[in-house]
């Protein structure tokens, strides 16, 4: 049947928008055939699985559950959008505050029921931060655990290709690090349009100023563009990418886009955040982004916003002080 | 990027959620490189594309459009969910009037604007009906059009394993035919679990036949299932299964479930209903299903119901007495 592999791949939130597409990307692509749907909502995941069955995929032993302990165990890869969407009159720390929780959970269970899991690819937001607390808890070594932050980078070459009117394959390695939407530090010194630099573009005016202001608002706000089209959330693009992350871990086609990982160095110290990565079957791994002066400003700029959030959650108790982290998890 | 064709791919209904789904899983096949989404309603269209742009698939000339024309001219394959969902205080007549009615017109505009259409799939329900009108305005030979029929018999395998909790690749060559749901034919003969033959199991009493009618009572009622656990129709099934259709007329792997087709023989009158097909780059052709007396009964009454809403339609004016079909299309 031609799987990746044969190791166990656990969705979690497989109940909801996102995790019930992961779960078909990741029948259709063949990763493995041993997939289990994990959500606490039970009636909502037997009507994804019941989906998945009526698809007839052929070789699987597709199985669910409401229960974490039977859904964790003997997992080898496991990818999460089981957070809790932003509710009417909810604010931006409640929405933190809950999601953070969620992650402290997830890493505990992840701790207790599948501690030798190869990879963790985490998408619920903010991810930055819910990766970051489920890495903590969880007592895996940073390589281990990858967030989903290719959505800025993969919009912004949207956004250029429909701007010149050239196919998206002539906009190459189109890189935003640091935090998501409006957080997010472009790169444009590492992409290039139909052969051009786009950094030489906005210098020369080749890009007004105004148009390219106006186009990175667009993928800022690329997700609010699709509910205010859609009326829903975005839910193919983050699930087709997450699943990407967790083939490229699984030894599949490399994953080209930047992912959020845990960096800890001279520079920036004991967060989360999207860098230059490779994901392998080692697990992710970072370079330092290289862009001109004012590049790496906006970078640090997004750096402190991060560090900011993170202190929020410590504040709020979620996770003890960074002094402490090392006797909850140490790798960190 | 080893595309199976380089044709054209037209989805049509692309907004919804079935249509949207069939976009993705359109991409991730990798059928065509050439996808064009088609929608009347613009905004939801544009969300979806935007959704697809930002999956970054490589290789690909996506585009949308709300205009017919351009649509439809040029494209060697369509598939078409665009019909319109029952609501609430709408009768069967009042949802069967106004999709045939939508059928009637995409016919029309396949005529008028692809009659060089290599093959058509048409999903909305009911199928058969839908599908028939589609055929007849079209002016198509009935090989080049066929309707999804295969979620009874992948409903049929599911419930099988769960119910002898074994892998449903151990439930081999599930058939229903005729209509759908409650109109459906099981063909209990042509099945095998884990080697032994359903027809067996019925007759002695291995499945008593209480289980037995509970069972196919399930099939037929899997749709509802789905809404009453998740809340929504059924979208990721249909739609993963009519893109293997399309597939499989574009060359690819055989589709291995019953399509709908049109059929007019000695038995079976001037109608499109589910039949043993093989679909490939010729067109969807038929052989009649061989079953037992009590299966082939169940057929009859299968196509007797057919009939009855066939007849309806011309009732309602939408399409003309048989006696005139030949008139719009000489291929019927």
């Amino acid at each position: 049947m031609n799987f990746l592999t044969n190791d166990k791949l656990t969705i979690v939130g497989a109940a909801g928008m996102i995790g019930s597409n992961m779960a078909q990307t990741a029948l259709m692509m063949k990763l493995t055939p041993n997939i289990c749907l994990y959500d606490p909502y039970g009636p909502a995941l037997e009507g994804v699985a019941e989906e998945m069955f009526h698809c007839a995929f052929e070789g699987v032993n597709l199985t669910y559950t409401t229960d974490i302990k039977e859904a964790f165990e003997g997992t080898a890869y496991l990818v999460s959008s089981g957070g809790a969407a932003r509710k009417a009159g909810m604010t931006r720390e409640d929405l933190l505050k809950g999601n953070a929780e969620i992650a402290a959970q997830l890493g505990k269970d992840i701790r207790q029921y599948c501690p030798d899991v190869k990879h963790v690819v985490i998408v619920f937001n903010p991810a930055d931060i819910t990766g970051l607390v489920t890495l903590l808890y969880s007592g895996l070594e940073p390589s281990r655990l990858s967030t989903l932050a290719a959505l800025d980078s993969t919009r912004l070459r949207s956004e250029l290709a429909k701007y010149f009117a050239i196919s998206p394959d002539k906009v190459l390695n189109c890189r935003t690090y640091g935090g998501h939407g409006e957080q997010m530090a472009v790169y444009a010194t590492t992409t290039s349009i139909d052969g051009e630099s786009l950094s030489k573009m906005i210098e020369t005016g080749k890009i007004p100023s105004q148009d390219w202001v106006d186009l990175k608002l667009r993928v800022v706000q690329g997700g609010k563009n699709i509910i205010d089209l859609r009326g829903r959330s975005s839910f193919q693009s983050p699930s087709y990418l997450s699943i990407m992350m967790i083939a490229a871990a699984m030894g599949g086609k490399p994953f080209i886009w930047p992912a959020g990982t845990y960096v800890n160095n001279n520079k920036f110290d004991h967060i989360m955040m999207a860098m230059e990565t490779v994901i392998d079957k080692s697990g992710v791994h970072y370079n330092m982004p290289k862009g001109n002066t004012s590049e790496e400003k906006e970078l640090d700029t997004s750096y402190i916003h991060l560090r900011k959030l993170r202190d929020e959650v410590i504040e709020m108790g979620i996770i003890p002080p960074i002094t402490k982290w090392s006797t909850v998890n140490s790798h960190m």
